[in-house]
């Protein structure tokens, strides 16, 4: 089987806990990087503080292969990230050249000026990730890619990046569904999921238009396999007395 | 000042981690027990993993007041919380007869009620946390709440909890937003900040109608501090030649 890469998420953020801001950010990640074969493997909601968010990052930069921040990297008081990235790996706080040549390029009085410098702050060795919309750049610290916390700023950021990491095997998704409840074809599923244990057979039961039903959905990285294991499970759903219904490649 | 409760959400799912789903489950906690005084510092995303839940079970519940759990405890092989719940305490997974109860009340042939019946399982000694949407009940272990991963009785099971838990002081939330850059007013509202220090002061920036704006939000359990810290953003606001709007309560 060809190698697996993972990936945590640290999403740094009072509003996400406190419940002001529903986040989207975990999401996307998730579906961008699971097409360059990246899987996320883990991920954290952290408050803006720095002792948090420095232990954070230390204790999942060596357990994953990539680790994924968003927030916390503008202009005000409650940007902490890149000085956390930087007491994180050990090293000083710099002013990048090249985002500072940016965020000049558009003038402003001296005071907001220094403020907007700012977000020009990279830890000492840090690789700039592009910002396509225009703003300041991120920035990666060895395997730790820090991005913006607007979700707009975070996709452009982040499909910058897109080649330029280190993908394995791409996992896949089949799906079958049925208007059966989970308990009619459970027994089926853990046998057929103990039989195949190179997949992960997930079972999502669902309400629609009042009628109950389940999603099946089949992940790997071997494509033929997945179609066979959604064959068997569409014969245990026959078997049950209910229709299968085909959704192919997810 | 009031005593602070907190909680650590763990959302339990590959499907959340693949991308397949958006979780939206943190957001509702969070607004829901902010109400009741109990503040979100942690939350965790984890695969469907048996080893990987019950560390994050036993690193969490000691660490924060309450812990809140989601997914996982369905009928099918996927659904093992209640499994890892046990063994993070320790205690044997017992048939809980009340569930048993609930879930013979609709007939079903003997293999599916078997099935269903798995829903009973919970660890020995927890107490049941009502499912009033007619389903399965979920579970609490000492301060580890166990709840479905489906919205709709996520929802439904927490809502049941409303008054059955410890609130501390619950915190307020003003805000205050301006079309204006973040950069503009950082120095004043990192001053401000610095002063009054028992105040949370977010600052957000948006996008609306190709306007720039950011939005200040005051948060902490003292409400005439939070409306005299607002009153001093929209002076700092004003100071730098911009109109503020005073959002009020949140």
């Amino acid at each position: 089987m060809s190698e697996s890469v993972s990936a945590c998420v640290l999403i740094i953020g009072n509003e996400i806990l406190s419940g002001r801001t529903q986040d989207i950010n975990l999401n996307h990640i998730a579906k961008t990087i699971g097409a360059w074969g990246i899987q996320i493997q883990h991920a954290r909601v952290i408050p803006d503080d720095a002792q948090i968010i420095v232990s954070s990052i230390n204790e999942t930069r060596h357990q994953y292969d990539y680790v994924f921040t968003t927030g916390g990297i503008g202009p005000t008081h409650d940007d902490i990230t890149a000085e956390c990235v930087a007491a994180a790996f050990g090293v000083k706080l710099i002013e990048h050249p090249d985002i500072a040549v940016r965020i000049k390029s558009r003038p402003a009085p001296d005071d907001v000026m220094a403020s907007r410098l700012l977000m020009a702050r990279v830890p000492e060795g840090a690789r700039l990730i592009d910002n396509p919309t225009g703003g300041p750049q991120g920035f990666a610290m060895e395997n730790v890619h820090v991005m913006a916390g607007i979700p707009r700023v975070m996709q452009a950021m982040l499909s910058s990046l897109d080649g330029e990491l280190r993908g394995g095997a791409v996992v896949h998704s089949y799906a079958v569904e049925a208007f059966t409840g989970e308990s009619q074809i459970a027994d089926a599923l853990a046998r057929i999921q103990n039989a195949h244990k190179t997949v992960d057979i997930g079972s999502y039961p669902f309400l629609r238009e009042e009628r109950y039903g389940t999603m099946l959905v089949i992940r790997g990285v071997d494509r033929d396999l997945l179609q066979a294991v959604a064959k068997l499970i569409m014969t245990a759903i026959e078997a049950a007395g209910e229709t299968p219904y085909d959704l192919g490649w997810q």
